[in-house]
């Protein structure tokens, strides 16, 4: 047995050096006489740790002064329905793009919190394609405008910013973080569950524009007022220690490999390569997406002929590619190609599925 | 260099063989080709090894069949904040008695979601002992009864179950979770976070019985609905699946080590030696909860001469006795024994405590 590539949504791959590095120091940590699990989180290895983590974050994205940098637990769902309460005074109107199954989701999440407002939605194109702007029907008077930055499901990813500057721009980027450069300057807040691009499942990362806190005039309990994790530096209350340290070797890793423009390239080439091999193979393989849309980390497709579903799957597994089964809302099949995702894993699925198409076509 | 008993109050000590487990298996895991961190929670694998930590725990515990048990992201603080919210309606009152910080914190995160009553608290004398039921003030038509059944902090922890049959008794059992045997019937909702007794940080363990859920008439982001929690297994979005494994070793352990009333014996012995240690000091060390109340998980002292504190952690440290230092509330020190601290260690504590006592006496 040997480890496989495998294009899992998330939790997904993470770098080999990241668990190398896990598993050399999982009993004995920096010379704590204890694993990093076992000791506090108030303590200075920890604490050390854990800035860390936020200043290569701040360092490979740019994040500037005036911007919060927030580690969470619950997850981008959870952090999606607190930020209508954080962001938003009670009754105050959020407006939403919807281009997918978490758009739909970070919606139904914010509607006991704002009155919500559907600035469009390409649901009844069954999420193909980024709703043209001059079609969108925009809110007076919104508190933020929310969109998902690349949906992991439908594989519709934006390529540029939403032409939004009149209120806070806000952003689930939890399946591209980090996968190539973005202008933080452009967002009142920016999100992302760590388990696709960044780390373990169990964080979330939040970067938010200070000001914006604080003004919502609402009774939260104290664990959900964000107020309370920037000062205490995102230990309101004892965080989720360990995938918080794997984060933080992530990043240095990412640093290490060159920076997000580093990544960004990659992606771009390792997508690339996947969609010529679907659009190459003469109808075989599918991609639904409006190619102006596509995701460059969830690349979804179907075989031509959905039969041979279980064969492609049991191929792929005993070639050591894993993960590849589809979601259950759209079947078939869907690659994801985050960025510890090397260009050698994409180029033996291209291969295996140029092979397959031959011996099955 | 070598491991240390480690008395940290939480994130804390964890068994040994369960961390050896951990770092043999971490890049692959279970014939996956992956690490426990990288595969899907949808997936076949990292499923059992959902429900097999479920059950273990049931059985552990004796967790009937009506209630469920859930696997929550956020903290015991998240799910104080929760809880309110689930059990009762708007506008209806919850009873908290009050015997620590933890139990001030639960009822300061309910606040947003139910009146609040206090039923008694020993806040005045400084938290040493439990309150006298003869002196609660009830409330009449309250949605639950909430208490902490082990104050980490104030190291105060009652030693039998509250006389309270006519509305659910809620409990944070976050610092004795597991630590001997509790009649689950008597509950309507316990509750823990993982940290101290049986995993690492990052997720929050809750026993509930069922038909309270889904009373509260609400309107709830999904994702804060605990009944959407039950219906999809804890998985409602996606778990912290590393926490969960470790919780899941760790259960396991407690089952090939003989089970709760095994780790009762070992903890009302570990307890036993540290407070006749300090007891017999002669005035040397100091702890200031009333016998009847104390801790056998968390045991805060003092030495007689708080300028020897400095002298203790160095010299502690050196002899690989880690994690001592009191909570910055109440200064001196503080021994936690939880489940995974074997009696060597207390052993090796009260021996220390003994021999610095004469050399500083």
């Amino acid at each position: 047995m040997s480890r496989a590539f495998n294009f899992s949504a998330g939790p997904a791959t993470l770098p080999e050096p990241v668990l190398l590095q896990v598993q050399r120091e999982l009993l004995e940590w920096q010379g704590e006489r204890a694993s990093v699990m076992e000791v506090s989180h108030r303590g200075k290895a920890f604490i050390a740790c854990a800035a860390k983590a936020e200043a290569d974050l701040r360092e490979l994205m740019g994040v500037p002064d005036d911007y919060a940098v927030l580690f969470l637990q619950g997850g981008a769902t959870t952090v999606s329905a607190l930020l209508a309460m954080n962001l938003a005074r009670a009754g105050q109107t959020a407006e939403y793009l919807l281009t997918g199954h978490w758009g739909e989701k970070a919606l139904e999440n914010a509607k006991a919190s704002v009155r919500t407002h559907v600035v469009a939605s390409d649901a009844d194109n069954a999420y193909r394609r980024i709703p043209d702007a001059a079609a969108w029907t925009r809110a007076a008077d919104s508190a933020y405008f929310h969109y998902t930055s690349n949906e992991t499901i439908h594989g519709v990813e934006f390529s540029s910013l939403p032409d939004v500057t009149d209120v806070p721009l806000v952003a689930d980027f939890s399946s591209n973080f980090l996968a190539r450069p973005v202008d933080v300057r452009r967002f009142g807040m920016i999100y992302a569950g760590a388990q696709k691009n960044i780390g373990p499942a169990g964080i979330t990362v939040a970067v938010i524009r200070k000001d914006l806190l604080g003004r919502h005039g609402r009774e939260l309990p104290p664990i959900f007022d964000w107020q309370n994790q920037v000062k205490n530096d995102s230990m309101f209350n004892t965080p989720p220690t360990f995938p918080w340290y794997v984060t933080g070797l992530v990043l240095q890793w990412m640093r290490d490999e060159g920076g997000v423009e580093v990544f960004a390239r990659r992606n771009a080439e390792k997508a690339a390569l996947l969609y010529s091999t679907i659009d190459g193979s003469g109808g075989f393989y599918r991609n639904p997406v409006d190619p102006a849309a596509r995701s460059t980390m969830n690349v979804p497709f179907t075989l031509h002929d959905e039969a041979l579903d279980k064969t492609f799957l049991a191929e792929t597994e005993a070639a050591g590619l894993m993960g590849l089964k589809g979601h259950r809302a759209l079947g078939g099949m869907r690659a994801s190609i985050y960025n510890a995702m090397p260009l050698a894993g994409v180029q033996a699925l291209a291969d295996f599925m140029r092979d397959f198409a031959v011996r099955h076509g």
